[in-house]
Parts: structure tokens; C-alpha cells; sequence
């Protein structure tokens, strides 16, 4: 049997796939529809897996955990055309992905392109078939069902929609926000399903902040509630069948599930007594795992068809060679680690605070050694802000993490407020810029230094590579009296240069990396300037001689060090990874404008325009015009006259 | 008695307040504390009414519903040094300053400084002694007093917290994100407050968006909860006796109060059956409704004297002219009602949607004529912007409202998410800019521009006059593919300048207002293209010709227009109703900077450095050097070589 040849090698690895046609064959077979959906789920379990692995990442966890419910309510609840399905969470969209092209609703041939270029982004978007509202942010799903049913309603079209959110989820404010007007409007259209795996990214919910008491607290928004065994296909059927009698009052399952169910190791209830981190909810499974799991779905397959006397599983199988990692790469992430702790050494009241991210924010050594100065928070980022503040006020120097995607935006009134009254706060976004581009745009963070510029007081610094991760920071809590934002990439780079000996940041000044003739390229943080770096060995090929300048503030330019700066050159390009409105460059135009007209220099900027795409790293850095084939490109056509 | 003497005369009017000495005798009286408590009460509510008429805005009916319940717990309560009271709602500031004058933890004589430069801002700061966190925007106070809780315990030091919500901020989101956290930390330091006078800013809660069982929902969220009246002191004594009790658990009281209670005929409950908008939420009362309410307050005062066998009341009185209002003043929002409702006629699709502040956005002549396509949210902009996206994915137009400082910043998340999407979406962002200057920095939205510019795909405009309101509607609504944002002044200003016989709005182009010579001023809005007309004439005066251009597109600008408007122009000045860094400025600071030194002119931005300050409009105006004499005096400085 085909499941029997699962096999890595050191050339790559085999990836098996369930074709079309036995998805096909699995929802129309002639069996209960409880039979049918739990094989058909199955098969989408092993198609997620495969789609994940393929793409080196992606959210086993979550996928798995709701593929019960959503296999269930595509194939036994929607009507085609009249209801809608959306996940509020996203993360679960490899899940999704896998049942939609089962359905044919997205070509099946999409199950090979997630996270890639003009493929399956990582969390959903309208653009692709079947996805009904752009997710990635949580807690915005029930208000935006409750927008879907508003419309119906004026249009006079009768259509349900179902939703899926997380457990996690709940800690944000808006899903609480979004409940009592449902309630209050009758909004009897709308069916929401808690995917209660009982984890979040990190660890267990009831670890980061427990959810309380979710019947009584649901019952006392007005909302009708049940609550059953997620994997359950008969008590899923019976509790739709239940919703589907309340006629004026929004519906809500507790649905509990376990996250990574469906495979023995990855199952949460298979972690150790006192395992503190899930290991699967994003990123992607080793090969040996891959094997594992995939052997274990397609044996679960095999035997349920075997149950139901039909002809075996067929699988499909391709094979994979991995990506190979970057040359020595550099990682800010650790040195923050360092930097934190060494500045919480010195600073007895420096806490830190975040909101489920502790893994990724490089907070564990600080909670290690600090254990009483660190705030777990949740994901509830404008409570964590608003804490953040209450702090401040009371003399301890909050230094407040998460992704840049979701710090700056969701408690950007609270950080406001916070900078108002102006103590020192150290706001740290990690996961910046365009890269990774696999997660899409909900997380790709291009917008935030224009979202936190204009904070009163604030100071946006961005170091360049590891060495300048501490003095930046060691600036932000000992040298300025107000307010920052360190703006962190995440992944791991092959970063060319180094900083000259001695460097130490001076606010609005940049330090040159590489010497340089006519041609001046301004930018700042790992990506953009090693790919500026290559551009300028690209371009000293041709014989353009372009001098690379690391400028780590975001939002203060010094004009002086600018004019001094630009002595000789007749072009200046300033790179940006964040979207052209409201990046550096502006502060660096404002300088040149400033000139009036005495500084004769070229002006381009180089960033990005328009919403990011998702795919790898690669390829959306060189569609984007970043990569140092696009900067080299770039300045080319500048200085050949052409329009840029 | 003094008290009889209230006079209003067409020269201005006579203003009582108590004097210190008297809140004094109230507090120290010889009887039970509940009867001490309520004379003060009422002395504080007629010091507050007179901070809010002298003034000539403020908020008299959350400071009315509130004040017995600040005042017992200042005056019973907190133990100083060590607990701390504060408005998360801040709309009471008037009420609790009249408290903190009374205690002398603020300067009596601050009481005649409501709203002015350099006295006690619109809402809660904490540059004003007494005031231990910047409020004004809503929801945040759980949050920060868990902050204030968690910097505390790790102090080592014992203090409780102390704060009032309103109960239309309970529709906020962070409300409930900020209760777990609090119940699973076994927070009882916090003692929250709920002023349930059942209206918000507009009308009643039940209207705009029912809180159902509050009970329920906090005893749901862990918390232990009372009811009481929150007039009655000898019930408020009782609740907050039983509440030193509870050692495991925050607590919360759901007051029942009376908005405006204290004046026979500002208490809600005086309202006529049906009528829908209650009068005292903001803005100040006739020269009438002053007189017949401080009568009123003194005389019952005199009463509670009486009753107590004491000495009658003294009070002390001002005499007040009243403000002059401006000269034939424009009003934008009166036009923005016309044009929407004109846009609704020709596009069934629009849709409106309003967070609480329909009477401020102008929606009410749209409500009343497509009852069916206005959607009030309440006080939860997230949950409606969301809504919105939800709406607009489903083929509706949806135009969406509040503040300008509510909209951009709460919902930031949500904006980026619905404009990732793609749809037409039309913001109206109002109360804009430095101007009215009187409610202070929370509602002052001077960086908003910042927050929105750099959303995917949207263009923002803001109209000079109401004349240009309906044309920059309509290309959002008609030529604009994308989302789009308007920015609307609210305050009537006197306008001296009109648009051009036949002009249309071409994107990223200006129109010029007046011709000049080698000074150019660019800006948009009614108040700075106001302020640099009346600049202009008095440059003119001096021989200087300054030409006054109006741009506005505040996120586009298109450069071959800018080049042939500098023509014959040897200096650029860029204003900003709104902080320079992120404003209009950025843009042109932009254009010019790609002309690589090819355009001679001088470059200046005028706009907005620091946190805007509270005062009179003039007062604020002068201060930021953004009215016509300071715009003047800047113009003059930079042609003289002198740095601006």
C-alpha cells in the first residue's frame, strides 16, 4: 500500500497528498454522514500536513483541531451560495485550504502552493476562492459576521454565517465587544464555533490568562449556548440540528477540541506532565515527523475505509528537497534576549510585559531570571498597553512586547494615551518588515512606523544587525527621557557587514557601513541593508561606486549629519522595509527639502507600494524590488535618467 | 442670602461658587458622615456648574451623576499617600476637580480656570495635581489600575485603586478584555465604579446598545459585584463597609445614578416621555438654565444647612461677558449632513454607521431619512469597523463615523484589516485638529493623518469649507475605487476665503484661494487656510505677498502640479493642522525632495510640536503659533534668514 513507501532521505523527502478523487470518493459514499465526514477529515488532516510541510510552515495545531467542525459544517451545513463559512482565527487556513480544494471551490492543484507566490497565502484573503473575509488578526470575526447579516437583512436575502474562532481568541477585548449588540439585534443568522483546543500560540490558555467561566459568561451576553466534543461528528450533527430550531437569538458552540488532533504525538493531550510549550502550533514538522504523521493519518484512513469494506486509500506523492537555510545567519531575536536582561540587571525597575508571545519575543530568559518583573498578559494587547501605562505611572519602566503587526495597530489609542502622559515606556515590535512573507499580510508589519511616529515623544529606533541591538535599546532606557518603539525583524539573515569599531548611536545619525562614490543608499535594519550591501558589489560591477549608510532612527534625522552625509553624492536612495507613505524616507525628504533647493542631490525612494504578498522569502523580496537585484536595478535606472 | 441675587443681564451674567471655606465647613460639620457627604456633594456640584458655565463647555451630567459617589469615596475612603481615586470615563474632570479644589489638593482659585490655558484641561491629566492618569478616551481604566495594582505588589507596597467607569464605556471592548486578568490575579485592590446613569453622550444606553445583565456578566468574569443607588450615601457607605471584606476578588459596584441629578430639570429623569436626546451631556447651559440651576443648588445647600442647624450658605459670585462667537460662521457638518444624504439617494448601497455621536457627525437628517441604512454601533468602533468590512464584502457602501481621536486610532487594526480587503469604504473622521482646544489632548486629533495615511490604498481628504464638502464626498463615494478617509472640521469658523467659480477636486492637485508673490502657503481645513488668509493680509501690509493654496488631498500629491504652483515662488510654507511629523507637510516635503535640487524654494512646516494644549480657542491657537499673527510672524522670521 502506498502509505507503506513514506521515506527520507538526505536528498529530501517524499510528501504524500490525498488526490481529488478520494476526497471525492470519501464524502459520497454511501454511509452515515458521520462516516463519511470523519474519513473525509481525515484525508484533509493528511492534505494540511502536506500542504505545511511543504511549505516549511503553517499551523499543524490549529488546522487539526477544528478540521472536525469544518469538514462537518462544509459538507452537512452550508448551502452553497446562501450561507457563508470564514475563520476568525486564520491560523487554521491550511485546514481550510484543504477542504476547499476537496470541494473544487479552490482548483485542487492550489494544495502545492501555500505560502508561495500567487499561491495559498498563510492566513486567509479574500483573493482566494472560497475565502469570504480577510482574517489574521483576531477577534474581529462576530463583528464582521454581524456586518455580513446587516446586509442580508437590507437586501432581503435570507443567509446564515458560520464562523470559527479560537479560545485564545477571547482574551482580545473585541470579541466581547462584538457580542451583546448580535444579541441585542437577534442576529439568530449567525452560528460562532470556539475551537477550545485549550491551547494559544505559546502554551495553555488557562496559563496565559484563563478564559473563566465561558457558558455563564456567553449566557450573559444573550447568546444561545451549547457546548460538545469537537471531534464528535454525531454530537456536532445533533448540535446543529439543535441551532438550527433557535430562531432569535445568535448561537455559539463551545466546541472541545484538541489541538494537533488526529495525530498520536501531536495531539496536545500527548504532551508531558508539566511541557510547557505545544510544539506544533506553527512552523513545520521535521522530516522524521512529517514520516510519523503522515504514516498515522494515511493507517487511520486505511482503517476507517477497511470499516466501511471499501476499496483502499490511493495516495499521491511528491517529492521535496528543503530549502537551504541562509549562509551564517545573523539572529536579533537572541541578542534582544541578552540586551533585555542585562539592561534589567541594571534597572531594578524594568519589567516586561506580553502578550502571548514569549517564544518569539525572546522573553524566556527574562522570565527566567526575573521572574516577578515579567507580565504575561495574553493576547489582549490593549490591556496590556493600557497596564503598561498604569506602570509608568507608578515608577516602574514597562518595556512592552509583541508582533510590530498587532503592538502598534490594535492599542494604538492606548499607546497614544500612554505617550500623553509622558513616562518612559519601551514599546518592542518583533516579526517587522516584509519578511517572513509566508504568514501574509496580517503579519508582514509595513505600516507601523507610520502608525508610531507621530506618538508625542516618541523615538523609533531599528538596529541594523545583533551588535546594535543593545546599545539601541540600552539608549531607549537610559538615554531617553521619553518614550520608544524597537522595531525588531525576526528571521535569521547572512548580514555582510559589520559596524565600524567604536559605533555608538547618536540619535538622527547614521553610521556608513560601505564607502562609496556618487551614490548614497540610506536604509536600516538587517534585510534592506545587507540586500543594499550586495547591490552595491552588483553595482561596483558595473562601475557605480554606492556608499550604504545605516540610519536606526526612524523618525528623527539629524539635517546637519544628513548635509554632511550626502558631500559628493549625486544620488540618494532611501530604502524602507514598510510602505513608502510614512517611512524613514520621509523623515529623510523632509531634511532635503529643508535644503531649499541648495543641496543638489537625486532623491528615490525604494520600499514598498501596495499591499504585500505572501510567499517565501526569496521570491517576495525580489518581487517587491527589494532584493539586492531589484535596489541595484533600481538606482540603474535612476541614474540612466529613466523613471525610477 | 447671596443666593437670592442670581442675575442675568444682556452685559453678561453673575456666576456663584462656594468658597473653600465652606466645602470645608461641610466636610467638618459636627454630624454623620453621610450627611456631611451629601452637602458636599451638592456644594461641589455648584462649583462644578460653575467651572462648566464660566467656561462655556464641560460635561454637568456625568459629573452631576457621579459626584455623591467621588465625594464619598475622597471623603471616606482613600486613605491619602496610600490609595488613589480616577475617571477612567474623564468626561466627570469638572466634578472631581471641584472636589480636589474643595480638599486643597488643587489650588481653589483653579476652579475659575476650566478649559483655559494653563488651568484644568477638558479632561483628566496628570500635569494637574490629583489627577493620577490621563483619561478621555474610554475603557482603559481597568487596565491601568491592574498596572497600578501589579506596580504595587511588586513595591511591596499596600494601596488600593479606586475608579468610576460610565456605563456607556461599558460597550468598549477593553472594558471586558481588562476583567479576567484582574479576577485571576486576585486583584481586590481595584474597586470599580460603575456610574450607571443609563445615557450615553447622545441618548440612552438601552437605545444605542443595552448592556443587558450587567450582574451576570461580571460575576461571570470573576468579579464580586453590588448594586446600590449612588445618591445614597448611607447605601454607597454599606457597599464599600461589605467590599473591605473581600480579600480575593476585585470588586465592582453597578450605581444606579441619575445623570444630571441634583438640578430638578437637568435629571434624566425629567426627561418628557419620548424625547430621545438628553440636553446636559456636554456643551454648557443658557444664561437661564445657569440661573435656575445654581438657585436650585444653593437652596438646597440652604436646606441640608437648615436641617443641620447651621449657618446659612455663603457663596461668592463672578461676573462674566459672555464670548463673542465668530463672525458669520461656516459650519462643515451641517453641509456633510446634506451631502451624504444627497450620495444616499443616487447609491442604495451606502450605508451609515456611528459609534455614539450621531447629533456630532450630522447623521441625524440621514437617519431620519433611510431609517434602514444607519447603523448606530455605540461606543465600540472597533466592533464597528469591522462591521463595516463585513458590510462591504457583502457589496454595501459603508460610510463610518465618530471623532476623528475615536476613529483612526481604536479601530487602527481594524481600518488596516478592511482596507486590506479592498472595498469602498469612506471614513468620516470629525472634531479635527487643535480645534475646539477645550476638551484637551484625548479629543484633540493631531495625528490622525499619521494614523491613516498609510492604510492600503486609501486617499484622504479633508474640505476647507462647507462648499467643498460635497464634491470631496462624492469622489469618495463615485471616482474613488478604494477606501477613503475624510477629515471634517467641526467647529464654525469665519471663513474669509470661497472656491473658484467652477472648481472640482482633482486628486493630489490644489486649488489657489489667493494669488501672491514669492511666498506660497499650502494647507487645508477651514482654521489654517482661515488663519493664513488673515496671514496673508497682514504680510501684505508688510510688503509681503503671500499666495494661499488649499491642497486638499492629504496623502497625495501630485508633483507636476506642486513644480508649476512654485513657479515665480522662492518660499514654501506647509501647514498643518496636525503634528508635522506624519502631516500633509510629509508629502510635499516629498515632491520636493524628488525635484533633486532643480526647484529653488525655500521650504518651512508650520504645524503642530508636542501635545496640544487645553484652553479657548484663540487662547490654544496663539499658544502653537497657528494663528494668523503667528503664522505671520514665522513667515516674516524665515524671510529674514532666521531659523523658524
Amino acid at each position: 500500500m502506498p502509505h507503506t513507501q513514506i521515506a527520507v532521505s538526505e536528498a529530501g523527502t517524499t510528501l504524500f497528498f490525498a488526490p481529488k478523487q478520494e476526497l471525492d470518493r470519501a464524502r459520497n459514499l454511501n454511509a452515515p454522514a458521520t462516516d463519511r465526514t470523519r474519513l473525509f477529515a481525515t484525508l484533509a488532516r493528511l492534505n494540511a500536513l502536506y500542504m505545511i510541510a511543504k511549505a516549511g510552515s503553517g499551523h499543524i495545531g490549529s488546522s487539526f483541531s477544528s478540521l472536525d467542525i469544518v469538514s462537518w459544517v462544509y459538507l452537512n451545513e452550508l448551502r452553497p451560495g446562501k450561507d457563508v463559512y470564514f475563520s476568525s482565527k486564520g491560523h487554521d487556513a491550511p485546514g481550510q485550504y484543504s477542504v476547499l480544494t476537496a470541494l473544487g471551490v479552490l482548483p485542487f492543484d492550489k494544495i502545492h502552493t501555500l505560502r508561495r507566490l500567487g499561491g495559498l497565502p498563510g492566513h486567509p484573503d479574500i483573493q482566494t476562492p472560497g475565502m469570504v473575509a480577510n482574517t489574521g488578526s483576531l477577534g474581529m470575526g462576530i463583528s464582521k459576521a454581524k456586518g455580513m447579516v446587516r446586509a442580508n437583512r437590507l437586501k432581503g436575502v435570507e443567509g446564515r454565517v458560520f464562523l470559527m474562532t479560537g479560545d485564545g481568541e477571547l482574551q482580545e477585548g473585541q470579541f466581547w465587544e462584538s457580542l451583546q449588540s448580535a444579541a441585542n439585534h437577534r442576529m439568530h443568522e449567525i452560528t460562532v464555533v470556539v475551537d477550545h483546543n485549550k491551547l494559544q500560540s505559546d502554551t495553555f490558555v488557562s496559563n496565559v490568562s484563563d478564559l473563566g467561566d465561558l457558558v455563564a459568561k456567553f449566557k450573559a451576553f444573550g447568546w444561545h449556548v451549547a457546548r460538545c466534543d469537537g471531534h464528535d461528528h454525531a454530537a456536532l450533527a445533533e448540535v446543529f440540528r439543535e441551532f438550527a430550531t433557535v430562531g432569535d437569538k445568535p448561537k455559539i458552540l463551545i466546541a472541545d477540541t484538541v489541538k494537533g488532533a488526529g495525530v498520536s504525538f501531536m495531539a496536545h493531550t500527548a504532551m508531558a506532565e508539566g511541557q510547557e510549550f505545544y510544539r506544533y502550533h506553527s512552523g513545520a514538522p521535521t522530516a522524521d515527523e512529517y514520516r510519523r504523521a503522515a504514516a498515522e493519518l494515511v493507517a487511520d484512513a486505511g482503517r476507517q475505509l477497511a470499516e466501511l469494506r471499501c476499496e483502499p486509500l490511493q495516495v499521491e506523492t511528491v517529492r521535496v528537497t528543503p530549502a537551504m537555510p541562509p549562509a551564517n545567519p545573523q539572529r536579533l531575536i537572541p541578542a534582544y534576549s541578552e540586551a533585555i536582561v542585562a539592561a534589567a540587571e541594571r534597572h531594578p525597575e524594568l519589567v516586561a510585559l506580553d502578550a502571548d508571545l514569549i517564544t518569539d519575543t525572546g522573553l524566556i530568559p527574562f522570565r527566567e531570571r526575573f521572574s516577578q518583573r515579567f507580565f504575561e498578559c495574553g493576547i489582549a494587547e490593549q490591556d496590556m498597553v493600557s497596564q503598561a501605562s498604569g506602570m509608568a505611572l507608578s515608577g516602574l519602566l514597562p518595556v512592552v512586547h509583541s508582533f510590530a503587526c498587532f503592538l502598534t495597530p490594535r492599542p494604538n489609542e492606548q499607546i497614544f494615551n500612554a505617550c500623553s502622559e509622558g513616562k518612559k515606556i519601551v514599546f518592542v515590535g518583533s516579526l517587522v518588515g516584509l519578511l517572513p512573507a509566508g504568514p501574509g499580510h496580517s503579519h508582514q508589519s509595513v505600516r507601523d512606523i507610520s502608525a508610531m511616529a507621530a506618538m508625542p515623544g516618541i523615538t523609533l529606533v531599528e538596529p541594523s544587525c545583533p551588535a546594535e541591538v543593545r546599545p539601541l535599546l540600552d539608549w531607549c532606557v537610559e538615554s531617553n527621557p521619553g518614550p520608544s518603539y524597537m522595531r525588531l525583524v525576526s528571521i535569521p539573515y547572512s548580514i555582510p557587514f559589520g559596524l565600524p569599531e567604536g559605533y555608538r548611536p547618536e540619535p538622527g545619525k547614521g553610521v556608513t557601513l560601505r564607502k562609496g562614490g556618487e551614490v548614497a543608499i540610506i536604509g536600516y535594519g538587517p534585510v534592506l541593508l545587507s540586500e543594499a550591501w550586495r547591490a552595491a558589489d552588483i553595482l561596483a560591477r558595473e562601475g557605480i561606486s554606492a556608499e550604504v549608510i545605516n540610519l536606526p532612527w526612524l523618525n528623527r534625522i539629524d539635517a546637519g549629519w544628513l548635509k554632511a552625509a550626502l558631500d559628493g553624492k549625486r544620488h540618494l536612495f532611501a530604502l524602507d522595509n514598510h510602505f513608502l507613505i510614512g517611512g524613514q524616507g520621509d523623515r529623510i525628504a523632509e531634511a532635503l527639502a529643508g535644503f531649499g533647493g541648495n543641496v543638489k542631490v537625486g532623491f528615490s525612494r525604494i520600499g514598498i507600494e501596495g499591499l504585500p504578498e505572501c510567499g517565501t522569502n526569496d521570491e517576495i523580496l525580489a518581487y517587491h524590488g527589494l532584493n539586492a537585484e531589484g535596489i541595484a536595478a533600481t538606482v540603474r535606472r535612476r541614474l540612466e535618467g529613466r523613471s525610477s
